[in-house]
């Protein structure tokens, strides 16, 4: 794993976040696709289209929705809050409507924050048909009296949802998860910042000359895009997903935010948070997993509980710009960006080494001296530790936790006990209840 | 539960303590009988008269105690220590005795406190036969040389132990016990406030226009009442008993005292710290489970292992009046009385409400805008969480821990969830193990 | 146990040090039983060896190993680095070598240590064939050039492996075991101070009238000492032991740090922590297990796991003289020897008090006074933790760390109820799993 690798410059970054940008994204239609097109430089995605009306566990997929035009004619004849400026303005799934509106007639449909009067917020409807536009406070303020001419020229039509999928084979059928969304619009923290990330995050991985695991990157949509892939994937993920995360708000620089899965103490919880308290230096909070945020709310559903977190640095909730026309490209940094893919790098490292053995010499320690092994007294311990918590019970990562060494380190003893026939690995293992029971059958 | 129910006053607290003061109350007698006549004008007691002799678990009934009169004459003709004044002047339990004593004679039957020169302790003797006489070390001091003329009138004969209960029915089998004692004659904090404070929380839970739980009040004699109320009703709390409270020493003001159930995470439990954490600003203590203090030594011996706690201000052994006649009007607090109900009438709101549920939709996030669910942001989230964890080994009150928010709250979303077919109740659950079991069987 | 014992003095400590100092002990050989024969004038040694060649475990029984003579004439005739006059100056386990190098040749057969110029490494070769010499780094670099005549006269031969054991028996099959190692040489905190405290720890327990424990001494050689002692006795200790210390490092005045058991909350945790908790007003250190150091490493292995730790003063590792001629009489106290002993008899003593009882009486608490049971209160409170905790999942020790009472106050307190008839003795009990499996089978 530790072979060079060419890092993304954040002038990679800048170049897909400003051609993404302007595009029309929602949970389906033309935008997302354009939007997988553009990523598809990236990685090799193979897209599923998921027609209308299809059930997807408790739900079904949505009518597909287009936007040709949509804005407003105000009563001095200037044509204002058009969506060809800006991808807020329109209230997301906006069904169609032409027409005449008195300046009070049209105040139901306006949406802004009296709050923060500079904002235009971000707005969708995508299961009550109405339609909408978005403004700042300070522009509702203005807006004079008089008839207003509202055009929305959209299309909900039986179509399809749109989910693409990268798969990165390794040597082993246990598989890690990298799962994003790309259903927002112009919006950079939240959300092309986990787009863009994951995107890079493959590219880092594609280089390695060999990978234990088989990773799969989802690229979708909030909610119903993780629905329709947990209807598709969900069982397959249940027998062979050993750790996954949600990348999602990446894009700010700050703290390091590790986001537990449902069950606390997964191979994905002992990953992050062993890298984020090794190998970062900046600031680092751990949070229990809550049912209140984004994809991992349904990867952790009980029905599914998935060993799935995220690792965000400024999380949804948490910046004052989170759902409004703030959430710009001047809020973000591309430098935070690369910094997010190297931490996920450095997780999904830990991941790759973080193997399950079991010693083959259970009484008493063996004896180095008859297999020829001659160490420096650090090898030596860790090599002790390998063997001595090698029962079944512990994963490499549990023993770092344990013993205080680094992975590496320890993952280097244990090849070497490996190879002197002193620890021998487990795949499949009852003992370690239901995540080894989601191991390999390689 | 939150209807509005009038609140006692001190003075209602006032009135009923002077008329249950001057009682000879043991653990049998005429005086708990009294006392028991004068608390069934506020709820209706049963009582329920176990005869001398009956065997109940590991004891038997005693014989019946009446107390004629008991009083000296001293050397110089005066009559003293006489009974007629004091309930507390008597050893409880004193056998009958008359003669002419020396000074020298009479000391082994004198107790006094040496530490507390002013006090008249309590003292008590069921079960060893002797008579003795109590008064302050000040007193003792006091008593001249030369004969003294003792009358103990007192009659141990086969008569019967009386224990009282009133049961308020709900809707619901479950039940929640709430078990105080009437064994200790003129003694204020310990214990007149816990009848006291039993009887005025039955009249507020008697107001509620509905119950879902059924409560049962128990008025007995500590050690010996509680051990024959759970030889005839130890079965029957095993099966039905969700959650209990021993009612003791409520009647001084000062911080609230929680002392845990043995098992320490009962329903019983939970609702108390909830309830002490969240609803009073008073300062709080949470104890672990000693087999040291009153009724919940038999209710939580290993053989019942009941959910029983007990909220208390100042508990026995804790202040130094405990036990003498320092214990008294002037000690405690009619006003923290009925902050004592006020505080058992939450917890016992929140067991009300304290329903375990089990989602319908497992695998990801039901989709709310189908079933026309459409709710404040706040509201949702509580739905969210309490869809999440109810997985059947969670209660409403596991919940709030998890997440923060209060029970209320995530009441009123459960109930909105029931209603769209998104939760069903759990009334009896293997997998709750001990606790659910004795859910009920409605 | 609470019998008047002689303690022993510091200078008992001494006069048995300065006979065992110069001896030329090694994992085998002479050196090793004239050290057994000096001990065995304080207990009864019984003497196994176990030939060269014999498989133990996953090793073999070395070859034995002699010294006859070994140093080397300086290019200015001087006679240096004599064995004679240091057991530190060989490499031990040396192969034989005659022959002239010159002071380039003979490096690689020095060692010294370059950061520690005044001290005297301790080096050994078991399981590789080489020889050499030890110096200070001052004495190495006084080392004029010319050629040097090396004489090491040892030899490797077929012989055996001496393991020495004596065995007090107590009442019960139930054992404890006390194991230490001779193996290292002119050496005094790491490793006499071991074997002088467990041979005067035998002596105090042996002056006790009566012992509820068996108890088993053994002297070995660390590393394949333990290996084979596992070997002979692994089966033996799986079943009866219910906690072991391993004895090293106690000839240091200084806080007492324990070494937990693999398993961590073993009978041999319980009375250690409890008795270095209570008895001792000196720091302490708790430490978890680590596979890094001692015989633990072997009686801990998985494989085994058995419930053995260790008290320690200044534990190896963790002090610049230790392996080297600096961790001499100077170092060392032999009143720090005498309070080692007394720290290792009072948790023993703990361990002989740590019965598991079962109550007889669970529902509700049993009646004393039908027993003639009158105690003063603390005792009677002793007697209620004892009753309401003893459901056979906790021991005596159990019940001290949940109520805080002395184990002698409780011990008591149980006896008392045992001869009432309210408890009685676990012996084995499915319940405690792997623990109380290996209890006494009397």
């Amino acid at each position: 794993m530790r072979a060079a690798v060419r890092r993304e410059t954040p002038d990679d970054f800048a170049a897909y976040f400003d051609r993404l940008w302007p595009l029309m994204r929602s949970i389906t239609g033309d935008g997302v696709r354009r939007t997988h097109d553009i990523l598809s430089e990236l990685l090799p995605l193979e897209r599923t289209e998921i027609p209308t009306g299809t059930p997807v566990l408790d739900w079904s997929v949505p009518q597909e929705w287009a936007v040709r035009q949509a804005y407003m004619i105000d009563p001095g004849g200037r044509r204002i809050l058009d969506v060809a400026d800006s991808t807020l303005r329109l209230v997301n799934y906006s069904v169609p409507f032409r027409g005449r509106l008195s300046r009070r007639e049209l105040d139901e449909h306006l949406h802004s924050l009296p709050d923060q009067p500079q904002a235009v917020p971000y707005v969708t409807s995508y299961y009550r048909p109405r339609w909408g536009f978005c403004l700042s406070e300070r522009e509702r303020r203005a807006l004079p009296d008089g008839d207003y001419e509202v055009v929305v020229d959209t299309e909900l039509f039986d179509g399809s949802l749109t989910l693409s999928e990268a798969v990165l084979p390794g040597e082993e059928k246990d598989e890690a998860l990298i799962s994003t969304y790309t259903c927002h619009p112009s919006l950079a923290n939240n959300e092309l910042s986990g787009p863009l990330v994951a995107a890079f995050l493959y590219r880092r991985l594609a280089q390695l000359p060999r990978r234990r695991l088989t990773y799969r990157f989802h690229f979708g949509a909030e909610t119903i895009g993780t629905i329709a892939y947990l209807a598709r994937m969900g069982d397959h993920l249940q027998d062979f997903l050993v750790a996954g995360y949600v990348v999602t708000c990446v894009g700010m620089p700050g703290k390091f935010t590790y986001k537990r899965s449902r069950r606390g103490d997964t191979q994905a919880d002992r990953a992050a948070t062993y890298v984020l308290g090794r190998v970062t230096d900046r600031p680092v909070e751990i949070r229990d997993f809550d049912p209140l945020g984004s994809e991992e709310r349904h990867y952790c559903s009980p029905g599914f509980d998935l060993p799935v977190g995220s690792i965000m640095t400024v999380p949804y909730y948490a910046y004052p710009e989170y759902h409004t026309s703030l959430d710009d490209r001047d809020l973000v940094s591309f430098q935070a960006m690369v910094d997010a893919v190297d931490i996920y790098f450095e997780t999904l490292t830990a991941l790759e080494l973080n193997v399950t053995y079991r010693a083959t010499v259970t009484r008493g320690e063996p004896q180095f001296a008859k297999r020829g092994i001659e160490v420096p007294v650090a090898e030596r311990w860790c090599m002790n530790w390998v063997i001595n918590l090698s029962d079944g019970d512990h994963d490499l990562l549990s023993i770092a936790a344990k013993s205080g060494n680094d992975l590496d380190e320890l993952s280097r003893a244990a090849a070497r006990c490996c190879e002197a026939g002193l620890l021998e690995r487990v795949h499949r293992s009852r003992d370690l209840g239901k995540e080894l029971n989601v191991s390999s059958r390689t």
